[in-house]
């Protein structure tokens, strides 16, 4: 056991883009394992557009990481000391931990995380965990699809975007991602198997929307908020349904001054708007993974992992996430 | 059979407030009857919000009344001529009609209107009908609620809101009003048994909300929009419902310019935003119907109308709804 752990410290909440002095990367001594604690050695680290929110003061679905307090994250690691009888020491574990190579999990807060054989560790916690509950609770329950359906869905490259539409082929409906840049259009398209997908760099969003959808929209899963969702609410059917999953284009910036207007549209429309978190689904996460691996196992849905070595790189990686740099999961490998 | 029919008929298309010059009360020749078609002597206009949507050529529910045309409306009456066997004379009916002393009705727009034993006509069909199955059905199905929980609904004395609470005292809620003036407080609290009622005229809605609240919202039925539903949706509870029934206090003004900003409060507490049509529900009005009477048997519902005689008044008795002037469910006692 060594001595010593790498973490992560939040040091001051960010100003509009992350700057490097807002957190610090330090080597402190090995945290003691409590009764029913157990220490784990984290494998992989995920990083995910609420990292940001989480380093806020703002309103949200937990509390923020507090000012000197170890950065929260996604991880996957395996327990190396354990005095908690139901997680001995080699059990694989997930769940929500620290930006550090060993940190102190503490049940519920982790889980034993089954691997199916044939599966890679990063692909079960990258795409078939936390990402794919995401997807799978968020659309199903909230969007309700029916064959045929239309479905926009933004961020459509990213990791929660590529399982939703992939899903909402399965199940029968036209899908319509947006994307950033022709390369993620092209995989969305052609390995995803994405109807269309809009490129939002180089293409005027309602533009396309209305000749891809000249009937309109059923349903949008919204990842990004701002502009691109007020072009998709406009554009929405009657009877349509928003899973409102999260809106990366604000984070950086606090509340945005000018919002979309879409409450005549939900009036006029009879539109569901309904935003959640994957936890609220909890009760269906094995359903989740269950099915998301099987239809992967049949090859009907394909993940990507964006792996990059080194807990060190944690704070420049996360940047990418917010400037579509990454392609597909963006995890780090830490061990 | 009389020779001619009055009827309001729209000259042209309100800006803001409706002007008297917008409608024209005009005497013509009596329709003749077709084929399938019924004459129907009106007994009861309803006056309702949705009217001045209905004069704009702005986005709604269903085709804005055409220049020239009859005015559109809730209606109550007797069929005096049939061409059609199913609507023999005599027969009471209720549905969509137009703003006169006689019209050709065409089923499904009107159908027959049962009114039980001792209760009269205006209160069948202004208290029990179109206005009781928004109030039953927009809430229960979209607010779902549970004993205990806290609704706020705006127009609190109003022909919808004033059922929408009554409903939710029947089903164990907490339920706080929001009104115009201390009397029309004092009747949704001493009279219809709210819990409380806020005027909005002389207090601060949401330091109001906050004493009165302070877990917070779990639902809101919104007739009003504007500021008033911005002060409810940033003190909604996780996992809130909203109804969003009507937002009366846009339609003289269009799109409005300032929108709540309400899309972080739906994403972080989970919220979910509905609009409705009353006729979205349809395959409920009988169910809704006969429990409204129920509970008014009962004593546990009470109902008010302000009917007010003269088809020639209205248009003023129309624009009274939009100052808040009348005192219960609005009417025109036509014959």
């Amino acid at each position: 056991m060594a001595d010593n752990r790498k973490v992560w410290r939040l040091r001051k909440r960010p100003d509009g883009d992350i700057a490097d002095s807002d957190l610090e990367f330090v080597t402190e001594a090995m945290p003691v394992c409590g009764e029913g604690q157990v220490l784990i050695a984290v494998d992989y680290l995920s990083l995910d557009p609420t990292n940001r929110i989480w380093m806020s003061d703002m309103e949200q679905y937990m509390p923020p990481v507090g000012i000197d307090d170890p950065m929260r994250g996604g991880v996957a690691g395996r327990v190396v000391e354990s005095r908690n009888d139901s997680f001995p020491v080699g059990t694989v574990v997930s769940g929500l931990g620290e930006w550090a190579t060993h940190f102190l999990g503490i049940p519920p807060f982790v889980g034993a995380l089954p691997v199916p054989d044939g599966i890679p560790l990063e692909t079960m916690f990258g795409s078939f965990g936390g990402t794919a509950w995401t997807a799978y609770c968020g659309f199903l329950n909230i969007c309700d699809p029916k064959p045929g359906e239309v479905l926009v869905v933004s961020s459509a490259a990213g990791a929660v975007g590529s399982l939703v539409g992939q899903i909402a082929k399965i199940k029968g409906c036209t899908v319509i991602g947006i994307a950033g840049g022709a390369e993620k259009c092209r995989y969305v398209t052609e390995e995803l198997g994405f109807d269309h997908c809009i490129d939002y760099r180089s293409q005027d969003v309602g533009a396309e929307l209305d000749r891809l959808c000249p009937g309109g929209i059923d349903m949008n899963f919204e990842n990004v908020g701002g502009d691109i969702m007020e072009a998709v609410v406009s554009r929405m059917r009657h009877f349509g349904r928003m899973a409102l999953c999260g809106m990366i284009s604000t984070y950086n910036d606090g509340a945005p001054e000018t919002v979309p207007n879409s409450w005549t549209n939900i009036l006029m429309r009879r539109l569901k708007i309904q935003g959640f978190i994957v936890t609220d689904f909890a009760a269906q996460f094995a359903e989740a993974s269950q099915n998301m691996v099987g239809w992967w196992a049949e090859g009907k849905l394909k993940t990507r992992e964006d792996v990059r070595p080194g807990l060190e790189n944690a704070l420049t990686a996360l940047g990418d996430l917010y400037t579509g740099k990454n392609n597909g999961k963006l995890m780090i490998k830490v061990t």
